[in-house]
């Protein structure tokens, strides 16, 4: 099946075992899901690539609002003296706001940046609206744009301005706020292991690494094909940092007033450039069911043919029901819809030509691995599910393999150099604690680390990898993007 | 019937009759549409609000996917450079623009304005993408915010910044680019009127007032209780202008270049101003069903006895999968939540106590008119329905009673002075054509040209009248929001 599977149909994209950052960039330009524009470090999200986007959208707001969140909307801007009110949170961001300093003609009295993100805003809002402990929780989320002037841009991945969604959440106590920070980190880890199939990494980020102006950073990190990890989304506990910056107190039960604890949480259309690189190949993009625009191809065969496109007709009026279908009745060649369509990623290819009518039956074709199966067109619906959910099902082993193999676990600093040098992937050490530490494997070793992985306590030995001193943490390091 | 809907139950709220505008800006904050923050001119959309947004942009999004079109994402920022490339639309829009000159601590080459509206970023990306008849047509929308740096501000009807929808659209000739534009103009008009209870006059903008850049403006214009018009929504045909000046061309199935014809069109969260001045009245907010957060709220009588609650449960659950249902089972008295969702605009409220339970029964009271229903347990899914269809269309007939009685016709100018004087609403009269007319009525009535109806041809008159020289066309003329 492998070598069926890697035959390049289409000779337009460079191989990504050639160059993985090229075949990227090809796949998102070829795919139709992104173009640029003379708006440098921004990008343009295509039709194709803005409905992967919607299906993301749609289904990460239904588990918000199972769990409880209402959305909102915020300004886009913020003026200075808002951003400046957490030391930590400022000293964070302002180096890569966007300033807007005039309006029309008129040159503004103080200076407002292009949200980077929203807490300030959220804060002062909240501290507006909270009086009492009857108003709390607060579980608020928003869809919107953000900026960051960032230097290095690639699409999805980094850009200037891109997508997402923040969770700004406002408790009584630290309890509640610790438990909403998981609870949405494990809405984030379902997400993507079930719904887009990769696998995660659930863990919390070395201080170095967390959110400025967070207590503590969740993430939820996954590794791509190529071996490096990608930070898939963040779950952020603030403890009262922010409430104590901003005065959000509540009158509790006792009488007393008390600070509001806190949260924040968010995914970005880099989820895209996540999917792309792990389950993309040689021919293009592989979608999971769940995320994809089309997930059933109608690809007819002879459709010159009497009775054929009437055929495909009938059998698209009997799946666009139940799954999101295409029809593509052009004068194009079966070739070259069928490179086409698995350009983009289409999970699932039906074709049906005049012997398969004689047989009352129709081909499917998976995108992961090019498996067919002829399947009667009595149970059509039936069989479509079951092989969406094969591929769903096979896409995640398939990526969980390929982090399997890339994981490798070190307890002493020269292997641990050794394997970072020759190897890409998850490197599994004990650390101590020690931001110096941190540093000095990233000058050693060019890694970071990842997280303190939430579901492997066991430590693999009593000391630090790097300086051999007392270790506290099993640590994933790696590449990351 | 009507002395029993002018009750005034909640003090809080100006009446509408007393002063318009405190009555609208208690509104949108006492029924919790929005709140205020230190970024001027820009408005937080609080849940409440928020709902009513999501609700208008999924009905819309609906209907704009059935018409064939399909949604991107554009840049927030335009170059300077770019958005001076049409001459009429960087005059139209350059004065009321935010610029972004600075990204962190660098200052930029070239400022960045954030888009007031976004014909320049699709024409760039057009330029680059359409090559050929078979690329045509191209029907884009996107959902974003946009930014216009208004001088005076109020919520929803003229704010910095605001939430909305711009469909921007390529076609082969001018007469699919002007079928196209009038498709969506009825597009629009049918939302406002089945789904808003909103009636609208559909027109052409007077070269004065349509779209910089634009051949032709048209509009969907309501009238609100207070007389004053609102332009709900606009469609406009750009012939091709645009496309000279982005060289946008596809080579046509003749073998010859061609320029193409574009339209775009736009509704902003302007329409939630309209809804709540349409529809509102001295209790609140009145919400069209097709757009209420919450459509059904169920309110407990007696709730403490046994039973009651239980009872409220099951209708809830029975309701839910049909309505968009609010159980309220807080310990606010009856009373306090009457109020409370009449002031929210909840279509239909559901009392359900001891005696109605015995009775196998509960109490339907509609917002609008306080019309109480008794209806029987069995068949109340049907009735839900029934009630809110009969609000959704008396929403509608009330509105549309306001608006002819609040319609003149004049045929001489002193008329036309004392009504636009004495009288608010729209003055049906004929016009000339000329812009200085427009500027002679501006000054001698305070009224501006709302639109020349599409579906009135036949003149009033032969005469203009202002300068009494030979009508053009039927107007009406107003003051707007």
């Amino acid at each position: 099946m492998a070598s069926v599977s890697d035959k390049k149909m289409v000779q337009e994209i460079t191989s990504m075992d050639e160059d993985f950052a090229k075949w990227y960039t090809d796949i998102v330009k070829k795919a139709d899901l992104i173009d640029y524009s003379s708006v440098k470090g921004c990008m343009i999200i295509r039709p194709y690539g803005y409905a992967i986007w919607e299906n993301i959208q749609r289904l990460l707001d239904n588990r918000f609002k199972e769990t409880g969140h209402e959305n909102v909307y915020m300004p886009l801007f913020i003026p200075e003296s808002l951003l400046n009110k957490e030391k930590e949170h400022v000293e964070g961001f302002a180096p890569e706001v966007a300033w807007v300093t005039h309006g029309g003609s008129e040159k503004l009295t103080e200076r407002l940046c292009v949200r980077p993100t929203s807490e300030t805003l959220f804060c002062e809002h909240y501290a507006n609206i909270i009086k009492s402990y009857r108003d709390l929780p607060k579980l608020y989320n928003q869809w919107c744009s953000v900026v960051r002037w960032e230097k290095t841009t690639r699409p999805f991945l980094r850009s200037r301005e891109f997508l997402w969604q923040e969770g700004h959440t406002m408790h009584a106590n630290e309890k509640d706020a610790q438990e909403e920070t998981i609870r949405m980190l494990n809405v984030y880890a379902d997400f993507f292991e079930n719904q887009l199939s990769i696998p995660v990494v659930k863990g919390r980020k070395s201080d170095k690494e967390k959110f400025a102006g967070a207590v503590a950073t969740y993430t939820v990190e996954a590794l791509m094909h190529d071996g490096k990890a990608l930070q898939g989304g963040t779950s952020h506990n603030f403890g009262d940092g922010f409430a104590r910056a901003f005065n959000i107190q509540y009158l509790d039960k006792d009488n007393t007033l008390k600070y509001c604890h806190q949260t924040s949480w968010g995914v970005s259309t880099r989820i895209i450039g996540g999917i792309i690189m792990t389950h993309g190949d040689n021919n293009g993009l592989v979608l999971p069911p769940a995320v994809a625009p089309i997930q059933v191809v109608i690809v007819p065969v002879a459709q010159h043919k009497p009775g054929v496109l009437e055929k495909a007709n009938e059998l698209m009026a009997r799946l666009a029901p139940h799954f999101r279908v295409k029809l593509d009745d052009s004068d194009n060649t079966p070739g070259w819809k069928f490179a086409e369509y698995e350009m983009k990623g289409v999970p699932l290819r039906l074709e049906i030509g005049p012997r398969d009518i004689e047989n009352d039956q129709c081909v499917l074709v998976r995108r992961d691995n090019r498996e067919k199966t002829f399947a009667s067109l009595e149970n059509l619906g039936k069989i479509v599910e079951e092989k969406l959910e094969e591929l769903r099902i096979a896409l995640f082993e398939k990526a969980l393999k390929n982090r399997t193999d890339r994981t490798y676990t070190e307890t002493d600093l020269d292997s641990f150099i050794k394997t970072a040098k020759e190897k890409s992937g998850y490197i599994r050490a004990m650390w101590c604690g020690s931001p110096d530490c941190e540093t000095k494997l990233k000058e050693l070793a060019d890694v970071t680390s990842r997280c303190i992985p939430l579901d492997e306590q066991k430590p693999l030995s009593d000391s630090c990898i790097c300086c051999s001193k007392e270790a506290k943490h099993l640590v994933y390091w790696g590449k990351a993007y």
